[in-house]
């Protein structure tokens, strides 16, 4: 299972957003790994489509781009309306939050992005872009910290599985679990990468793969069915996943499928590792109970390449995310420090740790 | 989720195994749904390649295709040599018997159809034909039986989840796993039918959903991540599979995500049924830990119609089996009788048990 090193890069040589001149372009994320293209992005109605329809995907990557996309909305509506783009804007927020339901970083940059443009006088495109461009250095910043943080629990000698993805396309680079996982490769911690094709959107296949090959990191993928079969080898020493929004007692919403890992690594005892940074984190969701999941239309799994491949007739149920209780995670490790064995006041403390040790 | 019965038609309207005239026909499950394509079978090269490819799979189906391949063996064997059929004939045993390695119904039936070769004198191909067909006919009425004693396990006013395809086309008819679901279905036992889409081979989605459709018996798909979330949700009473090998202690081998949900099913103190034939107890196995599993082609994975799917240099570790322990289990169903928290003296008692039952 050993792979050779050799061809490792930059270790981290993937991105898929970035800002340019006056707007925003973003890596199509649909077409990855086949076609590598960029989709120029210059009104609201662009970007709630880009975050709705997955061209950007990934937690902390939708919350990026919702704050470059405020930045578009600005200046539009201070051209449009130079005394009441405040008030003219407020649709642009409200269609921008509704984009998705799950992941919480969305709300969370426009939340931060909205406080900003209550306070602003003037052209507010400088300010505003200065400040979407510090969520996304701030995001990268963190992802190196966790990589840090979450590579230093891992005892050499073992493999990690990985779930969607959350990496460097699924941030604003580096990524929260591939953070971790580019990490400890670097150091040796880990033999071998294995990653879940993760159905029906197969990230794991087409992203995962593809940003960790990309580095010169070999990765075997397995179908979901096959995570027992490979744990129960022994080969596995942590499971590795991201998260979309985690509760105030620890619980964690990610992919579906996760709470699958969570329970089989139990069962084996193999280690569960969240990683996400403090954005994700919305202490307003009690349980992760509380937590909207998104169901999606049942053609993503009925259908393949837009060709129904299921029995006509059938039908589905795709929900896109599921809630790990907290009592089955290892470790949730954010910028601020690892919480092992999370529960509230564990996650509590966790938050209002010191902001420096980014 | 209730959904409509009126549509239900003679409860087991799919065939996938049928002898006409001289030769075998198999309906080639790799077309289906969409197409519906009879092979003609009349050599064991074509036998072979049949079971190898997958135009047939389900471990009792691979039986009984193997049985008639004996048969169309025999008819040639017999033909070119009267005198010498018998001793020509290993070769074309051997080739059948390694056309794939997991299901042991494969070599029962061989077993089974080599005994009376051993004893026959003359024309051998009535008295095979007739053994072939009895086998095909002793499963339909072993699934019967199952179906029976199955949904009896079944108390009213929830669902079921399903994996892979363990009925009518995996079997000589009827099924085993969707057996019991027909049987439990026309008894108003059950509310739903949930069915994994089942990577990589997509059985759930191709095979069961056609199928349970072509029998009037809706069916609810989900990505295999998702069986965490739904029974989460309490909807689940018993997740039901067949089998393609059982060892000695009550320990399942079957379609790779099998030790998943079995994991999962406890953790939500869901119940895990198991459905096989006594021709799929192995008691020459120990342990599960004994059952070789087959690894396929990892283009299975890494493809999707034979198009790339996955980045360009990912690997992928491609078991199609795995072993659930007798402990997950709390039922193993033969048409000898139910086996409730299966272990080694149990299933003795049942597969020593009277053959009557059938």
């Amino acid at each position: 299972m050993k792979k050779s090193r050799e061809k490792m890069k930059n270790n981290n040589s993937v991105t898929a957003i970035k800002w340019q001149d006056d707007h925003l372009l973003l890596l199509d994320q649909r077409l990855l790994p086949h076609q590598v293209v960029w989709l120029d992005i210059s009104s609201t109605e662009q970007t709630v489509a880009a975050i709705s329809d997955m061209v950007v995907r990934g937690a902390p990557a939708i919350g990026i781009t919702a704050a470059y996309g405020i930045v578009i909305a600005a200046q539009a509506c201070f051209t449009k309306a130079p005394g009441s783009w405040q008030a003219q804007i407020r649709v642009d927020l409200e269609q921008l939050r509704n984009a998705r339901p799950t992941a919480v970083n969305l709300v969370w940059a426009i939340d931060r992005m909205t406080d900003l443009i209550n306070r602003i006088e003037g052209d507010p495109v400088p300010r505003l872009l200065a400040e979407a461009k510090a969520i996304h250095e701030e995001d990268i910043a963190a992802n190196r910290r966790m990589g840090k943080l979450g590579a230093e629990l891992i005892l050499p000698g073992k493999a990690v599985l990985t779930h969607c993805n959350a990496g460097s396309l699924a941030t604003g680079g580096y990524g929260t679990a591939l953070g971790v996982i580019r990490s400890a490769w670097q150091q040796k911690r880990i033999d071998a990468v294995y990653a879940d094709e993760t159905r029906p959107w197969l990230q794991g296949a087409r992203l995962t793969a593809w940003e960790l090959i990309e580095d010169g990191i070999p990765t075997d993928l397995i179908v979901e069915g096959a995570a027992s079969a490979l744990m129960a080898s022994g080969r596995i020493g942590w499971v590795i996943v991201g998260s979309d929004r985690i509760a105030a007692n620890g619980d964690v919403c990610n992919k579906i499928g996760t709470s699958n890992l969570a329970i089989i690594a139990r069962h084996y005892g193999v280690k569960f590792m969240v990683v996400a940074p403090v954005s994700t984190c919305d202490a307003s969701m009690q349980s992760g109970q509380d937590i909207p999941i998104e169901c999606r239309d049942p053609n993503e799994i009925l259908s393949l390449d837009k060709q129904q491949v299921a029995a006509v007739g059938a039908t589905a149920w795709n929900p896109v995310f599921d809630i790990t209780p907290a009592a089955l995670i290892d470790a949730i490790v954010t910028e601020r420090g690892v919480v092992r064995r999370p529960n509230a006041k564990k996650m509590r403390v966790n938050l209002q740790g010191p902001t420096d040790a980014v």
